[in-house]
């Protein structure tokens, strides 16, 4: 770490931080320029809290060498991490696995010919919301407990492993009696209480990009799961907020080769919630693989001009299964191959 | 709302949109037009949720010509809203609030301190966080419930009402037992169940605009608690993400008159994270108040340069004194003034 | 063209809008709403200049059905376009190609080495800047004609057509002399003296898509240059400005199916602006291919570690000779070939 | 400046950083650190460009402690500069200057009617486009040369100096010939041979900040400017872009208390453009002389609802009489004047 002073800084303001690093228990090294003086910090541990320097007078800027975060990074853990789910899924290493379904679960008709659908055609982890975060309260908020059931009906009847977004603590206790995988939604990518919970459920976790997050901020806020002594954490981009309405969200798919070289963790991308419209998602798709993700989540619907959320960007079909032979071509082109279903049963 | 279809959408395109619009229990007017045919939904009442029909074939584009919220809009109330906080102090109004104190509680004596400067020099309200978001888990997270008893007795001792950060459900409880009023944090903005049981709380809400939220956005937020029957929330500016490092944040402060028109919530501003750096608070308070802002929330330390958080943004004594003073004087040019204590004791 | 106004919009402020619109020679539809009037301005040729529209007292809100933009818009114009460069190399169409070379000329003997190496592994058109617009005045700025001298050399020796930006009108006359493309920098796109002499030269026009561009005005500015009767336009993706430092830019590849489906135009990407970052430009260069990327520009250089500008980014030659084999085994897996070397001598 | 290595660099990598900023004529420190070495670079004199280093493997970071520009900054000349315009007119200083007019000067009767009006309560600089530049070919482009001798009409009538906007290097020309500040748009800020040109003029510049540029960056194309000698540059905030549609732009105000930090030049601020909304000019440009800016620039026009561009933010007469009283009196409580006009004649 590195304090850089103010142009004109006085000898005692370089000297508060120079006794400051040292009442935190680590070295300072001035180094005086031409215009400003900077303090180099050693013996950092990754555990510096910066703010306290930050605030002395006379300091300009705090510049981070190390990075803020520990567990989740690469430096730390070389080998790449591969997550296993249930039923012999895994995520992460060769495969590139392909998470798909409704967004948000409406019906036990509606769930189980998703889940067949997408099963036959490559997935081998099913998505769906129970629990759903609106934007507005007057929107449909999803089916809760009885989502949690039809959920779990889809994974007997199909074998697929279930993803399904927690909401707040409870939530978590919840999703975790009936699921397979805990997702943390854009929305709750700093809700520190529930990233905690999450942890220590045991339970893998799919963590979504916040909006606005930068890629340091996702990888702390996974730093929050692997504190609770929980490495089943999977990474996922799916869009970032932009200027352009022409899109619902900027699908920022350099987050994943960035993400790969910082951390161990798999990534995962989401083109649906990233484009927000449906035409969209089957190129984005072929280029999020292109790209290295290590798997895809996608909203399929029976009938997404019927469904009762987040339909624009739901793809027939007939487009998943067009979707799917196009991926499977490019993993190829790229040395990977998609996953396919495990013979295993779940559970 | 209008329903704008595709060039060359076909007439069972357009006729299913009709449809659709029916059976959702609405009129629709089909307008043909020469390159495309957009259709009209009549009779919405600010509830129509609209991925229903933005999901159909054909359908190009949904345009909003009424708000998706309701009771918070100003055509819903014309009249501005007065929240009353406990003691006698009101945000909204003639009066412009300030709201002042450490970012985090970290002490008795530092708490007590901060508290008697910032009544002094005419803060009516105190703010000290409890519960800290923190972006790294190795940052300081706050006292906890200590720090909320050490606010009450700030309160006890200077007669000023609290405001503080309640993370989620169960801290709405604790927070609701020892707080006047319950700050809900920029990044749990979108936090529903946590918007909804600050709203069942009773208490007045402080809300706090996300880091990229747009206006209507945080007005659905808004709608979450009042739809809870908790007409008491205080909107906040705090600052949007931008691409610049020169400031933290991008501080918003057209956002005060935009709020101004849409809703009959009073807004105030929050120049300490809106810029996050110390330098620029002053200027920026005295700007929020002549932009219409209803109030300030101000983060003040006795000694930012030791704050175990936010320090580099938290004014000095003296700085805080200076800006009371330009804002006072700024206040009467725009023909308001500053809250003055109330004589009334707190509870 | 739909005209919203205010809610309580007095009936004259609605009659004005509609006597303004039928001033402009076209139809006025009224139609009074629950809550607002709104008015559809009929007739609408895709030239309505809304601007007088939004001026008017009680207007709350222009809304554009029509795009406003025309002869490149698909609607115009549906098949798609492809460029035709010197030499037999064409952009646009079933092939994918590549122009590649150094982010400025420096040197006989570094143009013609990377000009060498690239053909020799695959490009088609040989990229590299003679004058370079540059953040600081202190900064390289490119060698000017005698750069343009020694990239019509490099065409000589290897038979590739040459690309290079020009930064104004005069520029514009001096590039068209010597080379087969003229570049318009995403600094230039809405330069718009610029791109109407670059229109009037006649030559095939690479334009970039501004830092903060939505993809409708990169749309505009391509019109303005096919306004000039050049239809010969390629479009650029090269990112955008974003709020992460974890790369230069936000490289927004959903603008490629975006454009696919607005316009006929051609559009490569450029992973090297795009991510600013040597080591994320391949996968990045995979990614645009996947997602239906005309072709690629990509920045190369003998020795990047020793380039007068933009080394970060630059691949060393054993990377891009890695990367054509990995987009050649891309490009086939979605059907689609990149393009090999004409025969054809250029000129 | 400060280059930090990747995590396991090898000696070879840090020994190659090292030579090359030595062959660069300035010193190198190298710091071995617990997780990567960082290289001091030491004797930079604002002028070092990093991108040979940043270029060389094994490299991860520049830092750059000392600001890349020079003669715009505080640090090389610690004074506030006074731009002095013609006819006694002055930006800088103690008082705020309001510059006033049209979006585009329209006809004789137009320009001359809003002169004699702003002049008459309290604008000391007249504002109006001859050359606008505009996102579609179709809209309304200026009056050209027309509306150059227009606005010196208007000059002979009303003493006040004009500033009006060029387009390019023979507009410079032009513009220089009848006007007496150029003004650069945000569109051009980084149009270097534009800025180069407008620095040869030896006219005062107002260079508008880009739609999506660091405070870094608008000193960077100012320097351009004093690079041909020329002092007197008059930056201007107008508006950045952002995600929210509920204004034109986000009036980042922000930037005003940190350009006063950076930067000796004056700056004024631009509500107009910033917010594109004319019910929310009037409190941003309270809130803009409240953050300290050195003087305004608003649009105002006879008849908004008439304007052939620009209306919807442009001013009635009555909204600029009350915008400059509400403003004497911000101005007032921050202990700065409105400028007044000076009695002596232009030129």
């Amino acid at each position: 770490m590195l304090i850089v002073m103010q142009h004109g800084a006085a000898p005692e303001e370089v000297a508060r931080v120079v006794e400051t690093i040292e009442e935190m228990g680590y070295q300072a090294r001035p180094m005086p320029g031409a215009q400003r003086t900077a303090i180099g910090l050693v013996g950092n541990d990754g555990r510096v809290d910066a703010t306290r320097l930050a605030a002395l007078t006379g300091v300009k800027e705090i510049i981070h060498v190390t990075q803020p975060y520990k567990q989740v990074s690469r430096e730390w853990k070389p080998e790449s991490t591969v997550v296993e789910v249930a039923g012999g899924v895994r995520v992460g290493g060769a495969e590139i696995t392909v998470i798909a379904g409704p967004c948000a679960v409406e019906s036990e008709q509606q769930i189980l010919e998703t889940a067949r659908l997408v099963r036959d055609h490559g997935a081998t982890l099913l998505r769906g919301g129970a629990f759903k975060p609106r934007t507005s309260p007057y929107a449909f908020q999803g089916l809760g407990k009885k989502g949690l059931k039809l959920l779990a009906l889809a994974r007997e009847e199909t074998g697929l492993p279930v993803v399904t977004e927690a909401l707040d603590a409870d939530g978590v206790d919840l999703v975790a009696e009936y699921a397979d995988v805990i997702q943390i939604g854009a929305r709750n990518m700093q809700n520190f209480p529930l990233l905690r919970r999450a942890g220590q459920s045991g339970k893998p976790v799919l963590l979504k990009r916040g909006i606005a997050a930068t890629i340091t901020e996702l990888l702390l806020s996974a730093e929050y799961i692997l504190a609770e002594d929980n490495q089943n954490v999977i990474l996922c981009e799916r869009g970032i907020r932009g200027f352009d309405p022409s899109t619902r969200n900027v699908f920022d798919l350099s987050a994943i080769p960035v993400v790969k070289e910082l951390s161990h963790l798999p990534i995962v991308a989401d083109p649906s919630h990233g484009t927000g419209r449906r035409s969209k998602v089957v190129p984005m798709a072929r280029a999020a693989v292109a790209a290295g993700a290590d798997g895809l989540i996608i909203e399929v619907h029976p009938q997404p001009d019927r469904a009762l959320s987040d339909g624009e960007q739901s793809l027939f079909p007939a487009q998943f299964i067009e979707m799917m032979r196009e991926i499977v071509a490019v993993a190829e082109a790229i040395g990977r191959k998609v996953a396919e279903p495990s013979p295993a049963p779940v559970r």
